[in-house]
Parts: structure tokens; C-alpha cells; sequence
């Protein structure tokens, strides 16, 4: 896949491909304040857990490249305060933190007056880019290895369903493709890498409300891709597990904890507790920037409220009535005990970690 | 609670609230052919199992209206052929074939001539709703009196929450108050009656994709009642339940096997498995109308599959590429296993039915 979310201007601006349009319409947006990129990631224009801090290091680039007239200090300070307030933009996704403590490391750690250290944090934002690409890639090749093809040749009973002789019939949640990263995608990259090796596959797209990222961005992923797909409602999944018409789900990360518990999009625990309920393995696929030894567990892990017209007002129409309220945290935490295993660009690990 | 949504006019023409309109707004239909009636049924102007059957009666005497000329026999062919039409415009909820099963059995038993089964089947129609309305009844101060009274009461430890003596949280799927039968509702009655009699409620309102029923409908009928509700993302309900936020989960049903299994709107079965793994008792409520000796399992239940669209264009808005194709379950099966009890008109039952 040579489709990306993200990309550098000539004049290293950040341009991200603004997700919000989707699937209507591929409107690129450049971004060089910090309010913009701040904005950007607080409205999902880019969205995924790398991606997130992929945009944050390009951004913060972008943002400081008007600049390099300071005296170093003044510059150093004002990395440091632009960080900052990017790092404020999305509490759950740990890859933003990290991103923003990277960079900010390196700043200090550049020789040089503020252009050699702008410098210094260009190739650092490039190398989280590349990082990552290559990290998608690898989890990419390890999880179409273990987990997709082991499945597509074991004798499959009646768990299996009717036909044993089938595609792989893959569950995935939200989006975790090349939209959501630096490269060929998590949980949706194992998918992608698959079906360029010729495996067939059929894929079950949550839909993932309440901000559609599965209708939304997963199946335009998958129909660009011409990877054969149904979009259901969230609801339906558990359903369809009971049925046996899912043999694998693959989802991925917005942080994890050392325990081993995840916290992702909304949904993910529903899907985890229903997958165990009927011994279908769950996977949780993401890059080792993804997990974050500061949390002992995912009570550990801050989730994200956000806006109630997100739910009452699905896709801006008004859904309830006006005087009611609704609780919508972007985020739950699966218990690490309903996880079968984690993807990581080091191939399968396991907790503790 | 005195809100209905159907009725008859002084004529004896069905008028429903057209729900397809709800919360936006208060649109009363009138229905007096059978043409009519299938195309409420099938939009789900008028929808809810018990409802469904109600409206169907009372909807197959509207539209035999104009036939008191016939000889008896003719009508009484009549009666058949607008009953099997009727019958047809929806598989799942059994009530709607249970009703037409009814009329018709009260037609062929009918002295006298048209004019005279039509009185007969009027009568009929009249009774199947004041039952409902009678069984409503019943359930709601059932449930209420020994599903929620007793919540309301007992210690709460850690599954509880923080507040061992906040509000009781209760947790519903879909709409199963009064714009789902002739009467206070089935599930959401149990939370109408609790909340006349004054105690303390809180109620999680599971949208309910892809039509939301629960978002429109149910926060609706919370709003009418003023009592305190949220709506959530399906998706949210297990996390919800895992953080100990969840003290009961009340659900309707559609049709109801010899071995209790639950056909219910779709995402019910995800519902059931995640209350089940937090140890959250879960309830199905529905009249004995609704139990089908025919079945002897779940898997004997016909599942209607509704138009990819209501996936893929949530309140008409496209939300997946045009490419990207649907699966679209209106009601999914829970196992017998995963509820804790079924409450009817005649108090909890348990299976063998």
C-alpha cells in the first residue's frame, strides 16, 4: 500500500488528509500553527494512535519553523511550551505524549542555534514517521503469518460455520489501517498485508459509533484496497460470534497498560467480552510506543469524554430529544484476561511487559 | 402513565403515532387499508412486539371495513387473505402472526353476517389491546416491585459503584415502553411504575443502531416522564457495566423459545454476554403472547434482515462508500443461559416453557 494519511510540503509543512470528509470527499489540509494542529487532533481530523503522534512531531515542526530568529533558549523554550500544548489536545492515545517527550529530548539534546536545532527536530519527526512505517510493516508480516494464515489453513468446526473451506472472516473495530498511522495500518495492516499475499478474506467493519470510523474510514480503506467487507451495526458483532461467522478479531490500541489491559475506541470491551464469551481470539495489535509502563493497569489509563452531540446528533442530525443528555467517552479498557495475544512490531508479547 | 401510541377514531380507522418522526415530531397517521397497515408495519412507524400485534388487529379491522357487503363467506375469505397479508409484513415478533392467528379464529367462530363478524373481530381487536394494556400493567408493578424495589435495597458492594445509595441504575436496549404495546411498556413500564411510585431511577439508554429507537424513542418517553436518563453508544453499555455503573438490565422481546432463548433487537445478545461476564443481572419482560411453544430453540426463530441503508445511511446520511455493501439483522438471540429471568403478566417464569 503506498496510500498515506499524512505527508510533508516541500517547505515542511505538515498536510494531513482531513479524515472528517470521509468517505464524501479526499480534502487535504495544511496545518503550520500549533492551534491548528492542536485542532486537527482534538476534531479527528487525523486520528489513530500513531498517527496522532506522527502528526504531533510534524506539526510541532511545522509550527516552530517561523521561529529560528530566536536565540536557542528562547527556542528551546518555545518547543517546550508548543509540546505542551499539543500534548494537551488528546488525553488517552499515550503515542502523543510520547511523541511530544521525544522531541522535546531531542530539541535539548541538538548543538547549535535554533535552525540546527528546527534541524534536529525535522529528522526527528521523519524518523517517528519512518519508525513507524516500519514497525506497521512488521506487525503487518507477523500478524498475516500467525494469525491470519494459521487460521485460514487449521480444520475449522462448527465454530468455523458451514464452510470450511472459506475466506478468513476478520472482525476489526474503528480504524486501524493506513489512516490511523505512518504506514500500512495495525490491526487492519495484517488485513491489508493478507490480501496482497492473495489470502482470501472477508472482513466484518464495526461501524463504531458514535463517529463512524468503520463505515466511515475502515470500509473506504478496505474498498480502495478491493478487500471484500461488510459494514454492521456495533451491535451485530456479538451475533455474528455466536453464529460462527468470525474466526479472528483484530483491533487496535490507544495505550497499554503493563498488565496488559488496553484501552481503544469505545466498543473494544463489548467486542473482547463477547469474543471470550464464545472462544473466538481477540488480538490487539499495536507498536511498543503504544504501551506505557507508567500504568500499572487500565485503571491507570485517563479516558477521554467527549462531546455529547457526538451521540445524540449522529452525523450532524438531531437523534433525542433536546433535554436529554449523553455520556460519551471515546475510549473503554479491555481487561488484559480477554485478550489472547498483542501484535507489536516485535512480534508476539505477552504481559507483563 | 395515559400515553398511548395508537388508537382508534370515533370510525373505527387505526390512527398511530408515527414514530419514524419521533422526538422531532408528533404526526398521527391514519391507516384504513391493508396496503396501509403493511407499509406502517414494515417502516416501523408502529413497531415494539407487542404493539405490532395490536396495531395489526385492530388494523386488519379498519381495512375490512368497507367489505360488510359481502355475503358472509366472501368476507370471511376476506378476512383470511388481509390477515395472511398483514401477517407477512414482518417475521420476527411473533405477536403479529399470534394476532392474526386470533382474528381470524374469532371470525370463523362468528355468528351471523359480515356486518356481524366485523363487529365480532372489532370486539376481538379491542380485547387483544386492553389485554396488553392489562399485562403491561401487571409486568410493571411485577418488575418493579421485585426487580428494582429489591436493587434499591440490597447492600451494593464494589459491582454497586461508589454511591451505595444513589439512584438506581438501570440499563435498556431498543424502546419497550408505552410506544411498544397498548400500554406502560414491558421493560421501560417496569421503570415508568418505579418512577410513579417514586423511587430513585437513573436509566442508560443504549441508542440503539441502526435505527435508534433508544435515542429517539426512549429518551423520549424519559423526557415525557421526567426521569433522569443518558444515552450511550452501544458500544459503551460493557464498560459501563465492567466500571460497576450498571445495576440491572431490563430488555423486551420479540419471540421467546420453549428453552427461553430471546429473540430481541439486535445488539441484545451483546447486551446479555457482557452483563452475564460482570455479574449484572439481566432481564427479558414480555407477555405471554410473546413466548412461541413452536420454537423449540432460538435457532427455530426466523431473523428479519432489513435494507443495508439503515447501516450504511444513519438517518439518511451516507456514512460508508457506496461500494462498501451491508449486513443488516434487525434482531439478534440471546441464550437461555445469559438471562436471569423472564418477567410476564403471570410474574417470573422460567424455562421449560
Amino acid at each position: 500500500m503506498s496510500l498515506h494519511a499524512l505527508d510533508w510540503t516541500p517547505a515542511r509543512t505538515l498536510t494531513i488528509l482531513d479524515q472528517t470528509w470521509l468517505p464524501a470527499e479526499e480534502r487535504w489540509l495544511e496545518l503550520h500553527t500549533v492551534e491548528g494542529v492542536v485542532e486537527a487532533l482534538a476534531a479527528l481530523r487525523v486520528r489513530g494512535a500513531p498517527a496522532i503522534g506522527i502528526a504531533a512531531a510534524m506539526g510541532l515542526v511545522a509550527a516552530l519553523r517561523g521561529r529560528t530568529g530566536e536565540p536557542r533558549e528562547a527556542f528551546l523554550r518555545s518547543v517546550e511550551r508548543d509540546a505542551a500544548v499539543i500534548r494537551a489536545a488528546r488525553p488517552t492515545a499515550v503515542n502523543l505524549s510520547w511523541a511530544m517527550d521525544r522531541m522535546v529530548r531531542r530539541a535539548r539534546a541538538a548543538a547549535g542555534d535554533a535552525a540546527a536545532v528546527l534541524a534536529a527536530l525535522e529528522a526527528e519527526a521523519q524518523a517517528v514517521w519512518d519508525e513507524d512505517r516500519g514497525a506497521c510493516r512488521r506487525m503487518a508480516e507477523a500478524g498475516q503469518a500467525t494469525l491470519i494464515r494459521r487460521r485460514a489453513d487449521a480444520p475449522r468446526g462448527p465454530a468455523g460455520g458451514a464452510a470450511s473451506t472459506g475466506p478468513v472472516n476478520v472482525l476489526t473495530h474503528c480504524n486501524t489501517g493506513f489512516l490511523a498511522t505512518g504506514g500500512v495500518g495495525t490491526a487492519l495492516g495484517i488485513v491489508h498485508v493478507a490480501a496482497e499475499r492473495g489470502l482470501a478474506l472477508h472482513v466484518w467493519v464495526d461501524e463504531t459509533r458514535p463517529l463512524l470510523q468503520g463505515s466511515r474510514l475502515t470500509a473506504w480503506e478496505l474498498a480502495q484496497a478491493a478487500i471484500p467487507h461488510t459494514v454492521i451495526a456495533d451491535g451485530a458483532a456479538a451475533g455474528l460470534m455466536a453464529a460462527g461467522r468470525v474466526d479472528v478479531v483484530l483491533v487496535g490500541a490507544d495505550r497499554i497498560a503493563r498488565n496488559g489491559d488496553v484501552a481503544n475506541k469505545v466498543g473494544t470491551c463489548a467486542l473482547a467480552v463477547a469474543a471470550h464469551h464464545y472462544g473466538v481470539p481477540f488480538y490487539a495489535v499495536a507498536p511498543t510506543s503504544t504501551f506505557d509502563r507508567s500504568c500499572a493497569t487500565g485503571a491507570d489509563i485517563p479516558i477521554e469524554l467527549r462531546a455529547e452531540s457526538e451521540v445524540t446528533r449522529p452525523l450532524g442530525v438531531p437523534a433525542a430529544p433536546a433535554e436529554s443528555r449523553a455520556h460519551n467517552p471515546a475510549f473503554d479498557v479491555t481487561d488484559a484476561r480477554l485478550i489472547t495475544g498483542w501484535v507489536t512490531e516485535q512480534g508476539m508479547v505477552h504481559p507483563p511487559f
